[in-house]
């Protein structure tokens, strides 16, 4: 199956419920094998493992062992299920959610493997996901803006409740015992690496994203974080100390114990960690600027590259080695994709529809991609706003909410779906638009993830909506690719990988041979039907009409 | 079963699928029998009947015969399953849609029965849903506000297509032969009332609301319709001449020959027609101002009295005599209600629900209320507007359409449809607003019609949302127990009937004892609320942002 003088690497991704081991061929970025690996634990947000102990609303912890595991289960699988021989795999690159963090001592061991720490909600990882540091969010980014620190324009004027400082302040604010015990506040993506290696690097793309690291400006001022409160003056020599490597630098070599458990050899390559959206950029080829890469899933990641730093509005990140080492990295988003028209299909979609999928054996996504593809743009005279879970970008605001509008007695479920793809594609272009106005060159895109290659109607919308070429993803694992091409270029020239992540993208990187291009009667339609969209968007996210945040308030009485 | 010296009036329902025939204990109001007679040809809304020729869109007509035919067997059924002696049937009143009407000869025999003209569409009895006439709606109302033409305030500002000015235009514009060759034009109401008594009265409600009557002021002038058309100047001396006889009058004796075929007595009274919604007034009692009554199915007709006249901005209509004889009636509505409900039952409601309906043994809409019951007004984050089919009152806009807004991921089934209720209820709001802006008290609501029995939250919501005590009828054939105390009136004292509706409604009207009283901490939240929906019913409703409109532009291009 596979040729002796192959050369192989190893990407690890890790999810939000599952961490995945890919073993792919650094001459044609081949997957030999996939082996996937649910958590153990899953995402822990009712109760925590230790005590049982119950938590509070929008917590949302995990189990460091259960990264582990998947180290120990799914590498081994997949050299078993390839065939590959050990001594050929000359690196492993790994990518992680993002902000996902932990406390842990001088050996980079979690306060939550600790017996004395373990029955403490802070002592534990905070996924992503974790929405419950939101007052400390607040608060920095009203003292931020007070003070008018110029860093703020980088993250689009305002720092996510999911991010470093919000949740490392929410420790000390709530069980400052487990911020004074804590040597380190980690990211997974650092810790595992770490594990692997034996030393900390943390990388440049959380520490960019997620942390306020700037390669020429470093960290938010002493002062500033003294204002938020006096303990918290020297977190980042402190808790968040520690060198940042650039992407695409060589963390260490692989610990012989390790080794031993993944069934590879000692002092391989591994490479310093990475967030799963950002990896998938150099796995669909995209190493330059002007090609806006979308990671589509249940939410969408949009990157692109520039050779300058820019403050554009909306934008939630500007990192310079962030994506690609020596250049600008950024990365926008929308909060909900594939989550909506999965929540659609489960709260909207009619019986008789269900009926008939089933009688056809397709699915209801595919059906009712069938029956929409039937209709033209415009035909059903709907709009909706693809805000079902707020909006990332541009608008920065989590409290604004979904809206379908245009509905008749004769409105049917394959209309209000394709409106919603619409929305989303239109969401997109609101993206686009954002980046443009900031002076940054998007023309081109790029489609990975799970929803391109599953919905052929998405992609021609979101062609025809943004009148751009769409390049898509041969595969659905592009952080995964990505991560392995990590893994050949800091496995070096010298034991057969590649120089750079450039080199490594001709040979590695995934794309279908045919794009999606626009169709010019199309995009005349959805070119008004954008200024519609735009009319709604700016009425309801721009505070001409506050209705969506009367509703909250109502609601929350 | 009846009490021997107990007296009878039968009212026949003429709907827009069925006739049905009531007999009506006239000391209780009770209903002693009930049989419904599907109309044979429905409605004719594809093919004409005759030749089987294409009609064209929005074209809607019936075959007179089918009226006959409720006649016929409805009525001799309901006097056979009561067992009530013919003898003790005192008189009979209809009731019918409005504007429904057709071109007969000078022995009221419709065009459409004789061979010559048969296969002509305008030769047709055109049902009240007919739309085709809307470009003759649109010259009709630029003239009439070009001329300032007083008569247009009473319609609020515009005549609807639906009407007998843009019908008879429109049979004039298409077909002047069967223009010329029709004696008269005739509502249906008083077609079916002439064929009984063999004249033609024009009943006072149908002929103000539907054909622009006036007590004082007559109809629209000769000058006006000459603009109109040359040909079209004489239409109410030609086409639509003929006293108008206020409700409550006798219309004349049933004709021997009628009588026969209805097993009737022949000679007993018959009353002017009345439309459908109008004659529910005075089955729940309403005779005297100050009391909303809200006949609720597919759609809501909205039926006020009062002692003055006054140009109420948004109301559809009002006419001296039109509902209660001595008083003036205003009418508005909303275009579609029940049709709302339906809608999303048949269009959004997930399988799961059905599933859920089907295992505890109730139908969706049972589920969906038991489940939305379970919310507090607010809790859902959810607002809707109730314009699925336009917007009669107070916008009269037909363009406008249907809107949600606040969706989450996590927003489920029932508390869309609870939205949807509410924006129903919200709507009611904006017409009892319209009607005190225009100087008219509304103090009470009463409701009769197909949904409020079938739907206690609806109703709940409806007397939290306007803040007022809600009044249920007892009976779902409000239409046909009001046509029946109409009969009862124009029998006359003599023979045993009464001397006036209100006298009537004294002993005939149907309501339930107990009503449905406002919740105040309800009253509370939907004040609330309700400000956000009139925030969107203004801007989308009067032109501060169009996307409604641009989408339907869009939609017909």
């Amino acid at each position: 199956m596979t040729a002796a003088n192959s050369l192989y690497t190893i990407g690890v991704d890790y999810g939000t419920q599952s961490g995945r081991a890919v073993l792919v061929n650094i001459r044609n970025g081949h997957e030999e094998a996939v082996h996937v690996m649910p958590y153990r634990h899953g995402v822990i947000d009712e109760f925590l493992p230790s005590s049982g102990m119950k938590l509070k609303p929008e917590w949302a912890l995990q189990h460091p062992a259960d990264y582990l595991e998947v180290l120990r289960t799914a590498v081994p699988a997949v050299i078993r299920t390839s065939g590959v021989d050990p001594s050929h795999i000359i690196g492993i690159g790994i990518d992680f959610t993002a902000c996902t963090m932990l406390p842990v001592d001088q050996q980079f061991e979690p306060l939550c493997f600790k017996d004395d720490w373990k029955d403490r909600p802070h002592a534990w990882l905070k996924l992503w996901k974790h929405h419950a540091a939101q007052k400390e969010a607040t608060a920095i980014n009203e003292l931020a803006q007070s003070r008018g620190e110029k860093w703020l324009s980088r993250y689009g004027g305002k720092l996510s409740s999911e991010w470093m400082l919000a949740k490392s302040l929410q420790i000390l604010k709530e069980d400052p015992e487990v911020y004074r015990e804590a040597d380190l506040f980690v990211e997974a993506a650092d810790w595992i690496v770490a594990q692997m290696t034996g030393e900390l690097k943390r990388n440049s793309c959380t520490a960019g994203y997620k942390s306020n690291w700037h390669k020429a400006d470093g960290y938010p001022s002493r002062d500033f974080l003294r204002q938020l409160d006096p303990a918290f003056e020297d977190l980042y020599e402190s808790k968040l100390r520690g060198e940042v490597s650039p992407l695409g630098s060589r963390a260490g070599g692989l610990l012989p114990a390790m080794a031993e458990q993944m069934n590879l050899r000692p002092g391989i390559a591994v490479a310093v960690g990475n967030i799963d959206a950002h990896a998938a950029v150099p796995a669909v080829g995209v190493v330059s600027p002007g090609k806006m890469v979308m990671v589509m899933g249940t939410s969408t990641c949009h990157l692109l590259l520039a050779e300058e730093e820019r403050a554009a509005q909306g934008i939630c990140g500007v990192v310079e080695d962030g994506i690609i080492p020596g250049l600008f990295g950024y990365e926008a988003g929308q909060s909900a994709v594939g989550d909506i028209f999965a929540w659609f299909v489960d709260e909207s979609v009619p019986a008789y529809v269900l009926t008939e999928a089933q009688e056809k054996g397709v699915t209801v996504h595919e059906l009712l991609e069938q029956k929409a593809s039937q209709l033209k743009p415009g035909e059903s005279g709907l709009m909706a706003l693809d805000w079902l879970n707020g909006n990332r970008s541009p608008l920065m605001d989590a409290d604004l909410s979904g809206l379908m509008l245009g509905m008749t007695l004769a409105t049917k479920p394959e209309e209000m779906y394709r409106a919603l793809l619409e929305a989303t594609a239109f969401g997109t272009r609101t993206i686009v638009e954002a980046f443009r106005n900031g002076g940054l060159e998007v023309n081109e895109l790029y489609a990975c993830g799970g929803l391109p290659n599953r919905n052929k109607l998405l992609m021609q919308i979101y062609a025809d909506v943004n009148n751009m070429e769409i390049t898509l993803s041969d595969t659905e694992l592009s952080p995964a690719i990505g991560a392995a091409m990590f893994a050949a270029v800091v496995a070096g020239r010298e034991t057969g990988g590649y120089s750079s992540i450039q080199e490594a993208a001709v040979h590695m990187a995934r794309v279908k041979e045919e794009t999606v291009r626009p169709i010019p009667e199309n995009v005349d339609v959805y070119e008004d039907l954008y200024e519609q969209y735009r009319s709604l968007h700016d009425l309801f996210g721009k505070g001409a009409n506050s209705v969506m945040k009367q509703l909250r308030r109502i609601r929350n009485k």
